[in-house]
């Protein structure tokens, strides 16, 4: 370890960071034992164990030796700073008030579930800066662009992640390219304008190509996927660990039996997945959650990687309402956070998603149709004979707003008088007695 | 105080509640000698001091003698709950993770508005569970509709009141129904219909007598105002009053020399007054912030009822960008928090409100436009003269997708080749090198 650490020392950036990280190195998923330094991100993924069919990530390794474990002993989530030593450099002026998000239990949702008792929570990441839990992911992707002096951000998005890599871009000072495809929806479209991020939309196959023109023209730091098959930013996931690491602190320092997770690339389920691993490895918990992949059934590419036994494959763009994970490539993050924590990937079908999108809001959580996809897994595993003890949480993502085009009912307009207001009333549900 | 607190006790209301709470009796803000019962919240304003031309909101009283002084010693913004004591009594099962907003130093919007050092502070209410600070309030005033056992809820509101309530009732099992004007931002009427809210839009001016005509043959408990200057919920305002709990804790137990608050009916101004006074009486702190209502200056009826030395007046309803703070009327309360605080009343123009929107967002905070009022207010104030010694704080209300409707620009959309990308990005500024 101390070796690796004065070798990266020597190349680690000198703009003002926060310096207790204790991260060390990068490291291919394919095979932990072949590391990279630190910097600069790789964004390619890992260019040793990659093949032209499969392109694998690599994550960051730490000195996992020197974390203080007295720092997991906090009364409740503590700001993301907390958690510094187990995250990549981050630059303090980036902190839009990241994470701390609440933990709530759920009883009505916990019966709409089919759980025979009421121990259900929700983690609400729509109460991130912006309302999202992609703000995870770009304070520490933004930080790692502004600590390699790049000239600017790119990230192809058509939703939350785009919104969030504007807004640090934005706060960071630089400018940022949100390559959209054409079709996305219009409130987020207006959301990235508004960060003064520059916005183009392109078919949706030609995302990806575009980002890597402007990476390779522009020298932009992208903070989206390059490759095939996922690999995404190498520094990304460890943003999503924090969401383990308050979650654990918010049961009561317990971890729960299980967690649903809507899933796209797999990116927050991997986070997820080694914040919690890394609880294990640090002596503080003894067991793992199973962690259940939510995807939605049209496309679902992380659910069929694992049924075939490969480690990403492509599938069809076949329409979903849960747009926001609606990926035509998996990545192997998925399958190691699957496999590693005995969990599943449940793919669920758009009229599950809408119902339990529905349920959500009736209890007073109106959120992104692709946020229901936790919910809805949960309740279609219960329903298929699926039992769970202890604690199960599922993870919200990002608010109604972004996914609005889906609700057009017109306002109904009366003239104001009882007999027009009443008949309104009744006609839309209400006792008049 | 014990004689009264037993003559509420005999009176209170036997549903699950907190029993924490030491409110003991309704009290006329006109002259606090009058007092009421606790139960029921009086929802049109204090009886004995009300004429016809103004009316005088009563507040909630609290045994301060019995408070725990402790509890202010909290190293960071608590769970709402914690405060309860100095709450009305609340319902646990409408916990959906209320306050515990961010208070983030920002150094761009302080050189923004011109002060000359650091300190300054945006309170970040957009992370509460419908994204604007108005979830304060509904805890509190569902919470009083539940235990006073009303059959559903009614809010006259086009905004963030109505899809805050509507979400409380949902949450609290009781139907809502919502009274908008016609003409309401498209992005919020959706808002409040995905919570299951019965919602009609009658002419403006008719909201308030549609809202009394439900109140008096449905029973619905108002959470809104019925008079003809604004008195809303005696309840309310008390849930605003944890802002200047939870900024009093976040400062590292210290108050703000000011304050800007936006401002409509002045609720949350007076709550947060009240709650630095609370502060002040339980011998906590011994100075008062002072307050800036921040008011769009087409109407602001506080600066004028100020200004005028009456306690509060109609004005003319003029178009302002800020729609959520547009209000026709004032009341006694902001009269109260200006006074108090040895505060001001700082209308501020729609232009200015606008390029203080467009200065957050590029500083990573995309708000409501009305969420500006407080940093618009505070620039133009130290344009004119205005001098702050110690931490600066403005709240920001509510998220952008509130006012959505401002921006229509349609998508820019490309073939994805180089020429025609890069054609866009340098029409949007992007420089290509």
């Amino acid at each position: 370890m101390a070796e690796v650490r004065t070798q990266i020392a020597d190349e680690a950036p000198t703009r003002q960071q926060d310096t207790t990280s204790l991260a060390i190195a990068q490291r291919s998923l394919r095979d932990p034992a072949i590391t990279y330094p630190l910097w600069p991100p790789l964004t390619d993924g890992c260019p040793r164990t990659s093949t032209p069919e499969i392109q694998y990530p690599v994550d960051v390794a730490f000195d996992l030796d020197h974390v203080d474990r007295l720092a997991f002993g906090v009364p409740d989530a503590p700001d993301i700073r907390h958690w510094s030593p187990l995250l990549p450099p981050l630059v303090p002026k980036l902190d839009l008030g990241v994470g701390r998000t609440p933990l709530l239990e759920v009883p009505d949702l916990a019966k709409y579930a089919g759980l025979d008792r009421d121990e259900l929570y929700i983690k609400d990441e729509t109460r991130n800066p912006t309302w999202s839990h992609k703000d995870r992911l770009n304070l520490v992707t933004t930080s790692a662009a502004l600590l390699t002096d790049a000239p600017g951000i790119v990230v192809a998005s058509s939703g939350n992640h785009g919104a969030s890599a504007a807004a640090f871009a934005a706060a960071a000072g630089l400018p940022c390219v949100v390559v959209t495809s054409t079709g996305s929806p219009p409130a987020v479209t207006r959301f990235l304008l508004s960060y003064g991020a520059a916005v183009v939309g392109v078919p949706v196959e030609m995302r990806w190509p575009v980002v890597r023109q402007i990476v390779e023209r522009l020298g932009y730091h992208p903070v989206s996927n390059l490759t095939r098959t996922h690999t995404g930013h190498g520094f990304g996931p460890e943003g999503y660990k924090t969401i383990a690491f308050e979650t654990y602190v918010q049961l009561g320092h317990r971890v729960p039996s299980a967690m649903f997770v809507p899933t796209g690339y797999g990116e927050m389920l991997f986070g997820i997945y080694k914040g919690f691993d890394e609880l294990r490895e640090l002596g503080i918990t003894s067991v793992m959650p199973r962690l259940f992949a939510c995807e939605p059934a049209a496309r679902a590419p992380l659910a069929r990687a694992l049924a075939e036994g490969k480690d990403a494959i492509e599938v069809e763009r076949k329409h979903t309402v849960a747009d926001a994970i609606a990926s035509p490539v998996s990545g192997y993050r998925g399958v190691l956070a699957v496999r590693g924590s005995h969990g599943k990937a449940t793919p669920v079908s758009d009229e599950r998603i809408l119902d339990a999108h529905r349920q959500m809001a009736r209890s007073g959580f109106w959120h992104e149709v692709s946020s229901a996809a936790g919910l809805a897994s949960l309740r279609h595993e219960i329903q298929h004979g699926g039992a769970f003890e202890g604690p199960v949480v599922f993870v919200s993502t990002s608010c109604g707003f972004k996914s609005m085009d889906l609700d057009d009912r017109p306002l109904p307009a009366v003239d104001g008088s009882w007999a027009a207001v009443s008949a309104e009333l009744r006609a839309q549900g209400i006792a008049l007695t």
